[in-house]
């Protein structure tokens, strides 16, 4: 809310009003009479303003426009915190120089065919088993995952094989059993401005994977992990899997730019989705690798053992054998770019 | 599901494999081969076939494309129901030839205030009153709401003026407190997708008032709606609240056109909600008359006695003696399409 | 380029090379030192720097952004002329409190077609006749149009209703043919912002009826409107006909909202064509109320007398008795607003 | 135009309608029954159906969609030619194994600088010299660019550096002395849909460099690339320089996925420029070398000795050290994926 734009008619109460209400909130004005605007610069600590006081400032009449200067999140910014901040699960960094995976189906069917996945990702080099027990579909008569008895099958495969698992919230009363049988909460691109979910997982101590709302901006995506570190919680972790353009010819665009955009502006490990951001089977190796090169910190990716039966995404599941290639294909990308898989 | 697209390169192989896929469904199949591409057409009740399904069957190799004919929703299309369906709420229709106003401020604030902007919008001639008590802000920092107080403060100014009052639920939690204290539920935009939220307000009787999500099409729109109505809960208004695209001379992207397509794809009313579209105040009046002439049921109008002090969108907020005027302005552009104010 | 902001991490050198840049360019800096920014306020007539000079100011090291606060045209704004440019086509007046109405096929196919749409939208109360010679297609296998001869029979059926003419330009070497035969020349969306193309038709004398690009902002359509007045060629005419998003249940996203944007903004006519807009015949007579409701000053709409056999667009164009049926309810919408038809 | 889907309240009237339509065409009808809708496929040569005539199909009256199942594009297509096209540049190869890059100032400003920074990226290791002599504008007030004396400048400094010239063109008029001065004419993003143009330039024998526009579909770009392939010119390099979106924090969406879809559609070579993508020169490198891992056959990279002082796109410019160390980090890059810069 630092620098206020007057109109051209903004008349001398208008600029009274305008500088009264900054200093009744302990604010000073410098008022710059142009020769065709008059711009007022707010000078003390306007970090401290919220977005009700900037927008009562917009309705004030005479004023053309505020342009807020400060970045409107603290805790998520890379001026908060210089360092990257690396995350760790069970033994597991996300954010160092090792590029860890996390793979499965997208959602848990059943307990054979999860183990099997869980088995066969591990074998390929994934770090993460992923799978979802709620999901969000856009029909009501969709499959809507098995709920705790998905959770469950997860936490087994997870004894099995040593792998962590991630797993997505939908609602917060079942943040307990998520908590229970997961290593890593997800919240989905359809609920990242559900901000009562995001409160009630800022209150957790379990990482947070937080995927990127189909049509949010970078800095809407910041002030939704601030939520989350408002109450707390550090661990946080922003997943880019694509948004919403005019283009069809993939389920989404996948915007690897946020990768490098993120790693100026916030300390937080960057994770990217290629299997929901194309959308196709063929497309996930080369994304995969271009998220890579662009810097990402991890890769979350599907992975099913029979896709043409899988109950959700089988479109842009790979196959084990697919997987496995992908994984040693992305090994000498990694290093170009002085990572590790 | 009904028309199945092969690849150039699908085998013999593949096309049984579809094949058998779909009569596993009960459904039969007509091969057509052409010169460059083989079709297949599902023949049978498709209706009954999931998304996961049709996911399935794209998923399946030498499969290029499936169209999908028939509506993903079916109670809320102008198929299952002709006529148009008219929601009555306490005595003030919403879909019949009378166009009513919902008016009130974007949060409640204290009591005062809001007994003052229900007295005034209810001189003016608004039909209903909203106002938020539980508030989704993108900031954690910002005003969140009075939350059950506010709740309390609405239904005594409903009592005061005999407004039906209209609120927004952001957390199933909250679900029983707005029912008691409420007339119509909202639910928000950046919640059109909370699939649990939509599934619990369809076990209530009261209607639903469904905004648009930012980037939600269409179709997802109706597909939100079928999961409230799935439920049982039938009464479900539909309210266009400006999308987002690339314009960042409004604060959103009023899609008017929406009125008519909506008109013929299903039987529930129309609201639209100027304020939010347009995002200021002086382009709320041409788009509260253009709304009307393209046909809308209902408008969502944002109104506050003092908007320079409001705690939520004061920008876009008319003051109490707007929006007489603009009431009186709609009733002859109303009459004009054959509509009453 | 009126305020510059520099990063946290700029240094006196980087602070004392922008204050240099600007008084290279006649103007002088007013540097704040705040807390967390250094903020440059630009003094004196900032309105002759060019973008370039602002991009260069954006190159410096250490600055952070760079907002400019006046708007980048001039002749097209408000503040040049305050008054409403009305615009004389042969006696027709584009801009005055009588909405005039341009009707016609999207292209010109042949003599008998055209002359029976043209008497047919004269006799529904057309004002202009419209028409295209020259025809954008997406496809180089699609019809191109008629060329010259096209134009003579624009010329013949004006001769014969007294309809003036709009049609389209595609190309610079086009413009003499097109100036000898038709009123009024229209910029196609595709080229909005064809250049050289603008500084051409903005050397003749013709109004220019000029389309929004796709997905062009306002603040670029009236650059663009700016490069033709740049020449000399003040008449020009704004033509919204919808933009590119993420929605597909129509053809385009008529932003409507751009109406009063528009008329805040500049002094030029305002004129809407809802049948690119919305791509579809049953959508345009409520996009048309909602489009005079909302402000235009003019309509563009296609009326073809076989639609099912127009060689372009047919799926948009209204028949004429729609078109006749139309511009009996567009009356009392025009006269709810205050105008006429 | 394959299939074409009638609506329930289709008459037997309009499908005899539809049917007749088609067989004037040469081809002949399959209808199919069902319950809830009659579908008809189309069978026989459809590809030589133009667009209009689709067109006409869909403004039938009980018709609901036609789906069409061939692409519209055939020069263009991978179905066309299987092998990638390799265009050799005056011995330079674009669309091999080798990547090679194009680098140079946005616009040509003077000898001196225009040598210096030739010097300077043939040093770095480009292998073409890219310069604009023709500069789009979005204002009337800013440099328009040198022209011929600018392409003069590039002439001079190609015989100087042995490097071959892209440069653009953006009017027909100034098609003869642009093939007399450079090696690759480049259309802008701003004149992919400028079809005269595309014409103009398929009738060289020219490589083009024909640049995304910024909000048209991957589909729309081939349909442009097949304008100018109609005409005899086979040589066209397809360019992605980012997409318009909603997002703010970088000039465009660079879409990196189109690389990897357009291997599948085409058999044409395709071009990455991260410079205009992103618009920030620090993002610049991590998504040269993302386009690289996604498959990019060849990158266009703005450099100028002194971006401070650019005339354009200062902003997004690398300094020649920062190319120099960039064209050393794509190398493992490139190797990673089996390609060589």
């Amino acid at each position: 809310m630092d620098i206020i734009v007057l109109r051209t008619d903004a008349t001398d109460e208008d600029i009274k009003h305008v500088v009264k209400k900054l200093e009744s909130r302990g604010l000073r004005a410098n008022v710059s009479h142009g020769t065709e605007r008059t711009i007022i610069g707010v000078i003390g600590d306007t970090s401290k303003v919220t977005e009700e006081e900037e927008d009562a400032i917009r309705a004030v009449s005479g004023v053309e426009n505020v342009v807020r200067i400060l970045k409107p999140y603290k805790l998520a910014s890379r001026e908060f915190r210089k360092e990257n901040t690396e995350i760790s699960v069970r033994g597991v960094m996300v954010g160092g120089k090792k590029i860890p995976v996390m793979a499965g189906p997208c959602a848990v069917e059943n307990k054979t065919v999860l183990t099997s996945i869980a088995e066969k990702v591990k074998a390929g080099g994934a770090s993460f088993l992923r799978g979802g027990a709620f999901k969000p579909r856009t029909s009501p008569y969709a499959f809507q995952g098995l709920g705790e008895e998905g959770l469950k099958y997860l936490a087994e495969a997870s004894a099995r094989t040593g792998l962590p698992v991630v797993t997505e919230i939908m609602d917060p009363r079942d943040l307990e059993v998520i908590v229970k049988y997961s290593d890593i909460i997800q919240i989905g691109a359809r609920n990242m401005q559900n901000f009562r979910l995001l409160l009630e997982v800022g209150s957790t101590q379990k990482p947070v994977l937080l995927k990127r709302g189909l049509s949010s901006t970078i800095k809407e995506w910041l002030m939704s992990a601030e939520y989350i570190m408002s109450r707390g919680n550090h661990q946080v972790m922003l997943c880019e899997r694509g948004i919403r353009t005019f283009e069809t010819a993939t389920r989404n665009t996948l915007d690897l730019s946020a990768v490098p955009v993120l790693k100026q502006l916030t300390h937080l490990p960057v994770v990217v989705d290629p299997s929901h951001g194309v959308g196709k089977r063929d497309l996930v190796a080369p994304m995969a690798k271009a998220a890579v090169a662009a810097g990402a910190d991890a890769l979350l990716i599907e992975v099913h053992t029979n896709p043409e039966e899988a109950m959700s995404d089988g479109e842009q599941s790979l196959k084990p054998e697919q997987f496995e290639r992908l994984m040693k294909e992305l090994k000498p990308v990694a290093e170009a770019v002085g990572r590790e898989m």
